[in-house]
């Protein structure tokens, strides 16, 4: 698995370390809740980087897997699976690779997590801009967070990555459950950007919320978006549901944040806050009905090692990709600046 | 008002009137319920068709105005409405046109709306894709409605634009209370469309479910996207939520569509359907607190004409984009064909 | 005719008669050896300037034109010019809008001219980056003309707009000869870009020599671009060749500059300067052989009025697309600055 | 060196022999008159191709180097080659890789060859397009060829890859005694595209001479590009100039290519012509007046091993350039046809 960096401006300190840290969040067998597939995903800077620095030229990752098995999915030749890109894929080209690692596989991913923490890294550094996501409901299962404050250490102090302790212990116990039926389960993950300067998004087809929604929409198995009060927000009225100007410590803020930080398209400085559906895993143990490839009723019991839940594992994808559009969205605005 | 439409294929059959009729759909003063500005919004051909079709070459279209009244916005000149663009784009450009019609005006969607008529025409003829969308909910008032055969005809049969009679009226009734009181209310708009190929949408990040999500999220006043079951989806297990294939009379279907008819991103030959969340319009007559350009705490009663509920209007904006994003996958696929 | 112009950054002082003035160089009937058509050309800012100064937000540009006579090309309906782009728009599109004014007539640089004066601006103002375009050869009659210190007034001092007098008189009396015969002649302009800050360009595709060469190459009637010593640098070797480093007023300089200031792609502080080929203008008055859309031979006399020769136009259009590339480079640099 | 080809449509043949036979023509140590470095250079497919076929999916080459000795750039750490990147990159980026390899390095136009390669093959078996390119001139030696039908066999029949045998001798002639003296010579190459259908290109700004251009300009140490009669074509009269059409065997043609294939940025059927012009290498063994990073005057002798004259090795670039701009505009076609 390679990726390809372009675009970073030259001058950021960039080791593997500050890679390898989100890839050890996403990596597969990291839990008793996650695939048992063990892929040690070990990141090497092939390019980009000298003494230490980006040099503002390209940076080449690698990421080499030392456990892909493709016999794993030899069963899966001649059926199209449930949900699953299989179908489409063939509608599309008229082909299809049926091993795992392509590009409908969530394997993808780890790519986007690789660039995501260098984008991280410079937001931090330069912007001071924090990002952070976590496990806020899995199926009927909600918690109570507060997105002011809520840290990665308190995210990562627990396998299912929600920091209200009691529901994740919940979440844990319906995840290893639905697990060992062989189903799975879907959820909700927010996600919170704090300490953006005002000014980011661009009017009409980039606004801000526009290029986060379609940069959560294209993580595999995701199904909705919605930025501050989303759906909630539209059973207020106007009245209700504004948030007031204030002045504050001397600064210009709102009273309320339903806006999600994004107002006409453009941050105001509040926090960023969103919501990201993801469906239960498609890939599934438990028995299904579908067709083969010769359009005959067949029954799959697909095998192979697939997560019961995706969301613990989709946490730093989640990051990853708000880094990866607000790293656009403040590097563009320093044309205006 | 202009609007450029590049990359139409030569030989569409093209009018104004194809335009017009959407044209009316959103424009203002159409019924009881909208904002009571009278805009004409008749649009001109001046390129790009001749003899009746399209060339291949840009289409341009210009929409005059006849009833801008710019007077209007001059008590806004030294406020920030409350969740409005007002402050944003201050904060961006460091310069700000107060006056109505700027991007972050809800105009510039007429543009859209212009643009996406061409975009359906041409689907609808030359690939017989069918786009409609209408209003699902005002506020909490929820509608039925079978997305299988819901017609343009029965969607404009009144003018909240919801083809549940029973909820329109509701839904009519509760905005005319509201706008009475100068305040807003917000909703859900649903899109359906049907007898699109398999196969239109690209791998990871340009995926059908992200474009379309985009698309929606940069409509103003948009805060949410779903498509398919979306957030419900979240609640169900992976055996309950997969949608089965099946063979009916010699095609691939699916047995439900959770999925929206997407799946890895790419359109699966069923149904796609998705719904879009309209927060409250900001700009009401209600009393506000805000603050000014000099940072001081004020008391805002905004006048001027605005929508109590845009959703109506929106209908057309909703299929406009849809349609926009559809053409572009359709034309793309042809390299693929 | 219809401009938007995109990206422009807030604050710049902008007024219509920045834009006239150079409206009024690439206008037709300006003198003896141009067109006698009478465009009048009038620009008209529609928005995107709020109170003399840009906004940040789109600028559309209006220009009107007096006297555009579309019964002059009816004698083109069924024949295929040649050199021209008449038969390769049929082929490219099944259709062809015979009148004039359309995407391969000349008149769409009017929109390069409108947009490149608000770039120019912008350079000369913000980063006092200075951009003048001459006649240098009008078919082999040659110039010689300092790069380091030719004005836009020693170009325009003449109607060929080549600031070597005695040339220019040469050049004058040659292109009215050549016209009285129905004829036409093609010549060489050269552009030189004074000021320009080292490391402007993108590495590998995005050279800012491929940049340029592709703005020009996009001009109508040009067949040939060249940069610093272009083809004459192919007869010397590397020792002659080669731009030494020396170090001139405490700042990094080059001995000559057969680089034409842009090494490896990017910009090194040295002037730039190019020479771009136009071919003698198509559409003439003197018989020519031709077939017509039904594939038969015939002769083609071609009325209406045309330049005998576009390079005296062509001067502010070149300038345009140099300014409209540099503008596009510098506000990207300031990502890295 | 990885490279990554998108957009590849599904279903070509293809193996990894069909693309190192390219890059086997732009490796270095090739022959007497090339760099003697010896690099390997062999390609693996890693992803894209299934059972021998393309899948629409990104195809990922890597080409290992057995042969990339870091230190022979040591000596270069701290100074400036004349007329090569080092100061631009070190002005643009604060900072730079002073080994081999980088962006700047012309070792990235073997990503070009790999990608170019597929293209040719899709080209060539698709729509017969044949692309073939050769040294038309060395310094001032030129050389005669009939594009109408030179191959590629004539073309690699000797090591400088110029089919006039006789200019071809002297040549090399020329290079192996330039080369003993440890300076380098420039020239020209021209390009020949055979049986590409007419309506390839788009309007305006992406005209097919634009990018074609563009493209070429994009190559390391290419300072000019002209297509048809280029330059001496603004030496001629428009009656002389003109292409005038025929029919013959029942198609439309030009009795004349003056054009060089492309009318108003399309192309019209006839065979596509243009010359690129190659600066001397600017690496060159023999003493040259440079600066160092201090800024202090020093005497520059290079070692390492370069190529006398990049001309022979750049054959297969040009190809795969001309490739890859065909394709891009071949497959854009397919929307409109």
């Amino acid at each position: 698995m390679g990726c390809i960096i372009d675009g970073c401006p030259a001058g950021l300190e960039l080791t593997e370390k500050d890679i390898q840290k989100d890839l050890d969040r996403r990596k597969p067998g990291q839990s008793d809740i996650t695939t048992q597939r063990k892929e040690d995903d070990r990141v090497e800077i092939h390019s980009g980087v000298f003494e230490g620095k980006t040099t503002g030229t390209p940076i080449m990752l690698l990421v080499r897997n030392t456990d892909a098995r493709s016999q794993d999915y030899n069963h899966l030749k001649d059926v199209f699976r449930p949900s699953h890109a299989d179908f489409t894929y063939k509608q599309k080209y008229g082909i299809r690779d049926f091993r795992g690692g392509g590009r409908a596989s969530a394997r993808e991913t780890l790519a986007r997590v690789a660039a995501g923490a260098v984008a991280r890294k410079y937001l931090e550094e330069k912007a001071q801009i924090e990002i952070v996501a976590f496990v806020e409901k899995v199926k009927d299962i909600g918690s109570t967070v507060l997105i002011e404050d809520v840290s990665q250490k308190d995210i990562d102090s627990n396998i299912v990555r929600c920091p209200d302790k009691k529901a994740a212990e919940k979440m844990i116990e319906l995840i290893k459950e639905i697990g060992s039926e062989g189903d799975s389960v879907g959820g909700v993950i927010r996600c919170v950007v704090r300490n953006t300067p005002a000014g980011l998004g661009e009017p009409v087809f980039d606004k801000l919320s526009a290029r986060l929604g379609a940069a959560m929409l294209s993580i595999p198995a995701v199904k909705g978006f919605e930025i501050g009060s989303g759906f909630a927000g539209t059973t207020k009225t106007g009245s209700e549901h504004n948030d007031s100007f204030i002045v504050k410590n001397g600064s210009v803020r709102t009273r309320t944040n339903n806006s999600g930080g994004v107002q006409g398209g453009i941050s105001n400085g509040e926090i960023i806050h969103f919501r990201v559906a993801f469906k239960p895993t498609s890939t599934i143990r438990k028995q299904q009905d579908t067709i083969n490839t010769d359009m005959q009723s067949v029954q799959l019991n697909a095998v192979g090692r697939h997560d019961p839940c995706v969301l613990p594992r989709a946490v730093p994808i989640v990051e990853a990709m708000a880094a990866l559009v607000l790293i656009d969205n403040y590097l563009l605005q320093k044309i205006y600046g």
